[in-house]
């Protein structure tokens, strides 16, 4: 069994996600997808359509996580400098890449052709590979470690389908749920020392308030699936002996 | 008129967002508050539950901007490391605040009282103030320039709106939109030669796919109103000479 843990991180690029206008959901599926990669993300940022705020950003997280995923700011308009910041990032130019091109050129041939500002979507960091985009034209990019996706959820999801499989992870976190009509607080040192008593385990606590009362899930996490079974054995039993009935799956 | 800008960063803390179990629902509401107080959010950066993570993370944004706003990890249990962290990232210690103390004694007189898990809510920053809570006991924290709100989203909306007016700000950035069923790349000309035509306006594109068709919305962005209208103006002559009937407000 390997113990080597495989990470990544993200970079969120787009104007749209800092003012507010769009709620990011790249961030949620490219999580679930890494997952079920045996990759774990470590940190994500979101920065704004400024070459200089992306540079810093991809440099400081392409050095420190296995893979590097970036969405957004590649399609065909002004605001769209992604493929230009990453390639100042990674130093070297933009270069037209030919399949993309002709992956383009195919696509618009019944669509008004293959404009100047279409062809700005062929554009990739020299050396690069692309990744198919099942949805729309214009494909993804990888670059060493570094995945360039849409911004545009469902295309990003494509892209991710299309890369199912084909990067090295180790063994996938698995967790199982169990939510009681609680205030946390109550069972904190339940929790505490539920995680304290099995290793390699760890234990989140997320509160909410619906129906006028308060509740809990609190989500076990491990590689290992009878570790995950145990602690949520001890959490139901340590639930039902403060008199909280516990409900399995959550709430 | 004040040239100066006031910007905010954000960090968010929890493994529930890096899990992709939780959709985070914080920096959208954050960012459309803060353009309401004249003031624009420049980075975000999505943390782990882990002190070393948090510490950098806290220190890296809040040199770089005039506010920095942390959500999440504030409440009773062991994963609740928050307040530690960024004690430590200022290189204070994290002590008992007796107003919140009172506080939580108050809102936990009727609810089984304050028991040392309930207490840890009421550790903050020395120095720090309190930020008023009036959805569930415990407040959120202001320590200089730095911001500690809540994870669950309608108690840091509670929180914010505690701020509301409070912080020094510039002018908001007003913003408005025209849509089309349009491909962005038949139009990309236009938008960039509009934007280059109306300084200090920024024109974002935002494509999307529905009902069978490509359509985008174009949303102007600058601080003055006399500014966006022109500009929209600008795009809805140029969508219509284009043959793409433009729609206000946006599809």
């Amino acid at each position: 069994m390997s113990e080597r843990i495989w990470t990544a991180a993200c970079v969120v690029i787009g104007d749209e996600i800092l003012s507010g206008r769009t709620q990011d959901k790249n961030v949620a599926q490219l999580a679930s997808w890494l997952n079920v990669q045996g990759i774990r993300l470590r940190e994500v940022r979101i920065v704004p359509d400024v070459e200089a705020a992306i540079v810093e950003a991809v440099n400081a997280l392409r050095a420190r996580t296995d893979y590097l995923f970036t969405t957004g700011g590649i399609g065909p308009t002004h605001d769209d400098i992604t493929v230009d910041a990453i390639a100042a990032a990674l130093g070297v130019p933009a270069v037209v890449h030919p399949e993309a091109r002709a992956v383009l050129a195919a696509y618009y041939e019944t669509r008004g052709g293959l404009t100047d500002a279409r062809l700005r979507m062929a554009r990739v960091p020299e050396g690069a590979d692309l990744i198919p985009n099942r949805m729309s034209g214009a494909p993804g990019i990888r670059w060493g470690n570094v995945f360039i996706l849409a911004g545009v959820p469902h295309i990003t999801a494509g892209m991710l389908d299309a890369l199912t499989g084909t990067l090295e992870g180790g063994l996938p976190v698995l967790s199982r749920t169990v939510g009681a009509w609680v205030a946390e607080s109550e069972i904190a040192d339940l929790l505490r020392e539920t995680e304290h008593a099995h290793p390699g385990v760890a234990i989140g606590s997320y509160p909410f308030f619906r129906e006028g009362r308060v509740g809990a899930n609190f989500v076990v996490r491990a590689t290992e699936q009878t570790l995950v079974d145990t602690t949520i054995d001890a959490l139901i039993e340590g639930l039902r002996a403060a008199g909280r009935e516990p409900v399995d799956g959550g709430i």
